[in-house]
């Protein structure tokens, strides 16, 4: 039987492929490359966009590799040349690659991304690489305006069933960078050792012959903390019921359906009054940053949010690009190359990534382009503040920093996301459409 | 080192497997359940959906049950009692399942799968089949209109880079079902034996000392037959260098910027007057089905389309609930079930759903909900015209019908597809927001 499996390696657009082997007909595969991943526009009107998935590339890159099935399917497929499937049969990506922080902010053509090596190897990460970034960071910013609209209350990740089941995991994982505060997930709560959360659904209340029958079943098996689902008939008797069951330490309540601000107000009166002053109310139901915000003056204690945090709040891509800015010609120096594209022009030389603060607020963006010992050599110059570049060494000539990859990595990413944000200036923070929340400038030595 | 992968089993929320503990250990586990998957609405103005996903639902229902690792990381984190970790141990799916075809169109509240099993084993399968439901299926959707709005140019995938690098996979499957051609995607090509295309990237011509020279290679390692990239400079010199380079055999070009239909024009005239009459012209660049449909009059042969195929052309989930109709009672019968939530509410029993049909047209969907044998003797009155039954068997009683997870599958689901779609009324392939192409009436036996 035909193994249908497939390695990372594979999920990738053939014509990296194809590119790779004529290169390696004609010579120039080994020619040193910098390619850059960057956005040319954040999506209309938003103020920033958040960066995510550096640490599932490097995770992925450790075994980044076609097997030997993947090479069979590309050698029947006569994909590649048998010298080039030869070659692929040893492949490890010896190059560097540096990029933005995991809960960075970045805007229109910062270099989210910078890779260094020879074209053939660049070349394959290309597909990868973007997927990863593009969805991870279109959730990170989702997530990141519905935590800014959510303040102090801990949003859930509860999207799972509205995305592609694997894109569940990695938007669970994103929504943390992001600041939320835990998934319903299980996949992501094992891989990436989550908070793991949930209450019941609908259909459990239904399978019992009356609510509280499915209330006492819920507490027996999970003690009085648990959240109890109160809309799948009547709210308010739902209440009474549930804190008779549970007793006033009932841990929580969720409501699903209807005005939600109305009825988490209704609930709290009701749990104080019989007592429940301790009981959490938790809200769901097509939640999105504009929904959070109007809940703000409402008496609710988490949030649950699924499909707008899954699907980037209408935004399910972030459009980032994977360009060639510079390579090594026939005469072995480093060129700087762009395409003249209309619309879609590039602009050549690797970049260098900083931002610029007064009084610790960030004032711009500055992308300054050029040969890289005049890049590193550059000084912002004093009109522009304070600096701090924003790329950092993800992998160094093939020497892979999984710490990037780690538990430790992705809760840090959530806290300099905080961070990131405190930065900004606070029209960053406004849901309203607007530009975005400080300027680029793009320097050219 | 802990094992952090996963199986399908865990690609679940955490709920599913706590509401599964509580029904063990309260004995309502083992009640014979009826779930249903429906969308309440279509997305806003849209006329129809393409249902896909369930070729995918069957593979993974082969062996959907935790490791031994999964079940490890549920005793630990307590999500279950040792006696239901126990069960799990040895779970397999022997419930029914029943569904829309891959490639049928369906609308609001169409039943698009049904499931009957235990509710333990029906609880485990909720998030699962919602992902791939939800997501297969807005994807198939956007590709209908696309294959529609493209009449007989073909188009072809080249989404997998804006969107998770799984999720890419599984739209690259679903894009055939919604009439696509092919993918770029490798792993999808290998996973779905599919046919892969692919041109070349701007960064290919861009390693070379010239565009002549990147033309050269690729020719070489791919013949004359293959498709030249043309906008990285200026089009115009580009198309005749490629001609001069491949002669006109040349297989085709690829425009990616611009304004297509205007340069498509162009193109066409110089390759004519170059005499490579036969070359064809492809073009990408953000195409969605509005694009593709103003291309109309151009004279190009084929289309990629990334960006809005993926994610679902403005809908990236379908919206898709699992929801409980029908349940045994302690008195061993089966009982309506239905939740009574604002603007949430369900209908209960089990629902039979045909299509009525006046000269082979489409005139409505009947979805009538009934106790099984009622459901079973129902015929439509005469004024209904003929009628069509939509849902077919997929498992019988833990029996998988493994072929619907073929190729021969998933070709005929395209073939289906177009089928289904000839059968609407011709306002169904309007591209304008309206009304779902044909009503949708719920009958109560």
């Amino acid at each position: 039987m035909t193994n249908t499996d497939y390695s990372a390696a594979m999920m990738t657009d053939m014509y990296e492929y194809t590119m790779l082997d004529a290169a390696m007909l004609d010579g120039t595969a080994d020619r040193r490359c910098v390619f850059e991943v960057f956005t040319r526009h954040l999506p209309t009107g938003r103020r920033y966009g958040i960066a995510a998935g550096l640490g599932r590339i490097v995770d992925m890159l450790k075994d980044f590799r076609p097997s030997e099935s993947d090479l069979k399917f590309l050698r029947d497929r006569h994909v590649v040349s048998e010298k080039t499937a030869k070659w692929l049969e040893n492949f490890r990506f010896s190059g560097t690659i540096r990029a933005y922080r995991e809960g960075e902010a970045f805007f229109a053509n910062s270099p989210i991304l910078q890779i260094e090596g020879t074209f053939a190897e660049c070349t394959l990460l290309e597909t990868l690489v973007l997927s990863v970034l593009n969805y991870d960071s279109a959730i990170a910013s989702a997530a990141s305006r519905m935590t800014s609209a959510a303040g102090d209350r801990p949003c859930m990740d509860m999207g799972g069933r509205r995305t592609n089941e694997s894109a569940a995991v990695a938007a669970a994982r994103a929504a943390i960078v992001g600041g939320f505060a835990g998934t319903a997930n299980l996949a992501a709560a094992k891989k990436y050792d989550l908070v793991c959360i949930g209450t019941a659904a609908h259909a459990f209340t239904l399978l019992h012959d009356d609510e509280r029958s499915a209330f006492v079943s819920q507490v027996n098996a999970l003690g009085p903390g648990t959240t109890l689902l109160t809309d799948t008939y009547n709210i308010e008797q739902a209440i009474t019921t549930a804190v008779e069951v549970a007793g006033p330490e009932l841990g929580g309540i969720r409501i699903d359906s209807g005005d939600l601000a109305s009825l988490a107000q209704q609930a709290r009166k009701q749990l104080d009054s019989l007592g429940a002053t301790n009981t959490k109310i938790t809200v769901t139901n097509d939640l999105d940053e504009y929904a959070l915000a109007a809940l703000a003056t409402a008496p609710v204690d988490s949030y649950g949010v699924g499909t707008m945090l899954v699907t980037g709040s209408g935004h399910p891509t972030c459009a980032m690009v994977y360009k060639l800015v510079e390579r090594e010609g026939a005469d072995g120096q480093m060129h700087p190359v762009a395409k003249k594209s209309f619309g879609k022009k590039t602009d050549g030389w690797r970049k260098r990534a900083l931002r610029s603060y007064r009084y610790g607020l960030a004032q711009g963006e500055l992308v300054v382009c050029g040969p890289q010992d005049q890049l590193a050599d550059w000084q912002a110059p004093a009109e522009y503040g304070d600096t701090r570049d924003l790329l950092i060494t993800a992998v160094d000539h093939g020497d892979i920093d999984e710490s990037l990859a780690s538990k430790e990595a992705l809760l840090a990413a959530r806290d300099y996301h905080r961070k990131a944000l405190d930065e900004l200036p606070v029209t960053a923070l406004s849901l309203m459409n607007g530009e975005q929340a400080i300027p680029t400038e793009i320097i050219t030595l």
